[in-house]
This record gives C-alpha cells, sequence and structure tokens, in this order.
C-alpha cells in the first residue's frame, strides 16, 4: 500500500509527501491536529490539514523567526511569542543566556501536548525554568500588555481558523503597546507567489505598517511551505533590521545554525522586485 | 473530469498542477517534449516529465541566470548558451544593446519548433539578428572553441537524459578554454534540498572550482523547482560577482525586471550554512 498527505497550495496545486504511518490525529476545541512520519521529511504536524513543520525543514522557519531579531537587538531579556505551540521557537530562544522571561502564550493547549509527546524534535524546551506558558487566546492576553516586551514574535497558523484574528491592525496595535521603546515584532507573513498568500501577506504587511515606524520584510527558502518562498516582516520601534544588525556579536555567541548566518541576514532583506512591488501597494 | 501533471521531487514527494489541456506531446530524437496550458502557472515545459519552465515563473530563472553575470561583467558581447532552446535566456540577453553575437547550442531542434509555436512568451527573439543557432551537442561544440566568449550560459536540463554529460569536468574545462581573459560563465546548479539534487549541484561545483578561480554559488526562488530553492554557479577568470558588481551602470540601462535588482544580487549569494558546508564539502 502507499499512503499520500496531500496539501492544496491553490485549488490546481498540489504537494504531497507519502506517509509512513500517522502518528496521532485528534480534534481539540480549535482544530484537528496530525501527525505523520515521512521517509523525506520526518515527523510533520498538521493543523486543520494545513503543514505546520517539518522535522526537516522546521530550522529554516525557526532559526529564521528567532535569530534575525536576536542578532539586532542589544539585550532582549523579555520575549512574548504568540502562538508557537510546538516549541520550535523556544528552542531557538533558550540558547541565548541573556534571555531572562519567555511568555509564550498558544490558544490550543493539546498542540503543545501532542507536539511534547511526538515531536520532541521541536518540544524540547518547555522545562525551561524562564518558559511560562499560558494556554489562551493571544489577541485577548495582548491587550493587558503595556512596554513589557523587548522581541514579540507573531508565530502564528494562516489567517484562517484560530489564528485569523492575529491578522488585525487591532492586533498588531496592541503588540506595538506590549513593546517596551526599542522593541521588535518579527511576524510570519504568508508568501507572494499564490495570490490568496499574497493576499493575506498584503494585508498584514499594511496593517503593521499603520503601528510601526520600521517595517521591513525578509524571506527564507522554506521547501514545505507553499511555494517554497516564505516571508517574515520585521516591525521595530528604534532599531533598523540591516544597519542595526551587529554581526560582530551575534558570532561571538558562538550559536551553531544550519540555515541562518549574519551574511545571510543581510541578504535575506533584499526581495525580488514583484515582492517590492506587492509590499509598496499594500503601504 | 480532472487532469493532473505529477512531477515526482523525490520517491516519497510529489508536485502536481491541475492541466486544463495538453497543447503537445511529442518525442525528439533525445527526449520526450511536452506543453500544457494550467490555471495557476499558464503554460508549461517538460522534457522527460521533468518541468523546465512555466510561464508564471520562469522570469526567475531567466532573470538569474543572465542579469547577474551581465551586471558584473563591463563588456559583454560574444555569448554562448548550451541548452536554452526555449528561448528565455535569449529574451533577457538581446536586451543589452551592447551584446553583438549570441550562439544557442541547442541539442534537441525540435525543443525550439515547439516552444516557437507554443511558447511564445519565452521563444519570442530567435529572429533577432544577433541570435545564431546550432543543432548539436554544446558538448562537442565547446571542443572547439578558443577564447571566444565573454559569456556561457550553460542552461542545461537536469544531469540525466541529454544533459548528463554537460555536468563533466571536460566540459566545464572546455568552456574556460572558450572564455576570454576576463570571461565569466554562469551554470544551474540544480538544488541542496533534496539528497539527488544535493549531489549533483556537489558534482557539478566540484568540477567547476577544478577549472575557474572564482567560482561562487547564487540562489534564487523558484516556486515549480524542486523544494523551490534553485542554485546557479557563478565560475569566473577574473571578476568577482558582488565585489565586481556595477549596480550604477546596470540601473543607468534602465531594464524593467521583475525578480532580479542590483540589492538582490549581492544578498542571493549569500547562501544558508547547510548549502555552505556542502559547497565545502565538495570543494
Amino acid at each position: 500500500m502507499e499512503l499520500w498527505y496531500t496539501e492544496k497550495h491553490t485549488d490546481s496545486v498540489k504537494f504531497s509527501i507519502q506517509v509512513d504511518r500517522q502518528l496521532y490525529s485528534g480534534q481539540s476545541e480549535f482544530q484537528r491536529i496530525d501527525v505523520f512520519d515521512s521517509k523525506e521529511f520526518g515527523r510533520f504536524l498538521t493543523l486543520d490539514g494545513y503543514m505546520m513543520l517539518t522535522e526537516k525543514d522546521e530550522f529554516i522557519y525557526h532559526e529564521m523567526m528567532v535569530h534575525v531579531p536576536m542578532a539586532v537587538h542589544p539585550a532582549v531579556k523579555r520575549v512574548l511569542i504568540i502562538g508557537g505551540g510546538d516549541g520550535g521557537a523556544i528552542r531557538e530562544l533558550v540558547r541565548y543566556p541573556t534571555v531572562e522571561h519567555i511568555d509564550l502564550v498558544e490558544i490550543d493547549e493539546l498542540v503543545v501536548e501532542v507536539c511534547k509527546k511526538h515531536l520532541p524534535q521541536t518540544a524540547c524546551c518547555f522545562n525551561d525554568p524562564r518558559v511560562h506558558l499560558h494556554f489562551e487566546d493571544g489577541l485577548r492576553y495582548i491587550r493587558h500588555c503595556e512596554d513589557e516586551y523587548d522581541l514579540i514574535i507573531v508565530d502564528s497558523t494562516d489567517p484562517f481558523g484560530p489564528g485569523e484574528g492575529l491578522f488585525t491592525k487591532e492586533f498588531y496595535g496592541n503588540c506595538y503597546k506590549a513593546l517596551k521603546a526599542d522593541g521588535i515584532m518579527v511576524n510570519q507573513h504568508e508568501s507572494a507567489f499564490y495570490a490568496d498568500d499574497a493576499i493575506a501577506m498584503q494585508r498584514a504587511h499594511k496593517r503593521i505598517v499603520q503601528s510601526f515606524l520600521i517595517s521591513k520584510v525578509y524571506q527564507a527558502h522554506i521547501p514545505t511551505y507553499p511555494s517554497g518562498h516564505w516571508l517574515f516582516g520585521f516591525a521595530s520601534k528604534k532599531y533598523h533590521p540591516t544597519a542595526d544588525l551587529n554581526g560582530v556579536k551575534w558570532n561571538a555567541l558562538g550559536l551553531k545554525t544550519r540555515y541562518y548566518n549574519t551574511r545571510l541576514h543581510a541578504g535575506c532583506f533584499a526581495l525580488p522586485n514583484y515582492v517590492e512591488e506587492m509590499l509598496r501597494d499594500a503601504e
């Protein structure tokens, strides 16, 4: 027999992975959760059928979400992660001894439980004493935060289903308020290639630009996401993502990474013209 | 009914495009040639079933193959293209008034005929008086060239089937000989993500390094190629791909591009660590 997982990247484009076994399937209050094992990608997590991460390429997403802002901000102590129940962003963050406190606000406790059991590669560091889990709606949580965080990482699902409210103007405005005077927010930004993803990307960008003085977009190659060309938003009150990169300091930390490096940091903000045009149209 | 084209990116990974109609199917002396029409990607060409180009994303491949070396070399007059029977590289090259002579050596005349008929978006410029078509084996053609070209573009198929011999040490050595003292060669380099592609990429890189003093690799996001993360080799006798970039001069040409720009030119040579390690292992 053959067992195939298929995600429709558009109505007429499919990406399929041969599956060895389904390790978990369940329904939470919020979404359907599945974990599969595969030869090519190792284990992978889907939410409502959408690919969230695979063991083979999650390092790209998580390194780019975390190390880009960490190499710019000179002294990150308090971090808020919205979403990120797989633990990948936490894994990268706890490598920094200067980080003192991490709040992770995940709406779906079952995601964390399932990842702890089936995806130890990412869900490895929830027991770090600096990590504080809050199982509630990030949208509500952030309303009551003010001048509290150096870094906010919006590691959301796609902007449909439980992640939908996170792509609003109100939400990004509250993130701005929750950040200290030199805070940075990083946002998973979807992609520019397929029309529906591009609309979501433009919408997120437009709303972030309304709140943040400095708002730039960077890119990474993530093979298991639609088109493989994934974008992130870097929104900041003070620091510029490339002019304020402190490469010497970051490299002195001696962190071993598989995707991120400080040369690539500068390079990943150089976007193709068609993406630049979409961003300008949204601004 | 539904009609789907599927390419296996590995034995256990499939990429599928819903097809409106098959516009052409034929068998040449060298390979099977198909052209399809689709909603998402427009028309697309496959050779022996492998994706060669789609109307939606071919601009990325062709712009990156042509404008990167053209923005570095100060005076390209004579160009050799090996492969490239779809005409996309020619289309980008003839935009430069300073280019005087282009030899295109394509082993399969039927590819050019089919593209002229069904893919006018790329096969638009074969009639430019500077373009000279040679329907023969690039491997043989290049043996008799010496000190002749400013730029060689190796726009080959994958390193199996008719393109196989192009990934050899002898071939790259002959390219070196065919170039003038300050010549540049650009090579389509496969990808680093899936194991078989990575082996081909490392092999090509190793052989190019043996011939060329300056041998660097750059990347682009090409959604319809396996993993979406595609690599190109920049091999050069004199000019460095980023130190010798003349951005001011290139921008003064006023060429409108959809992917390439001179900021991205510098950025695309900043590779992820895992790719850098593979390249070092090959050297």
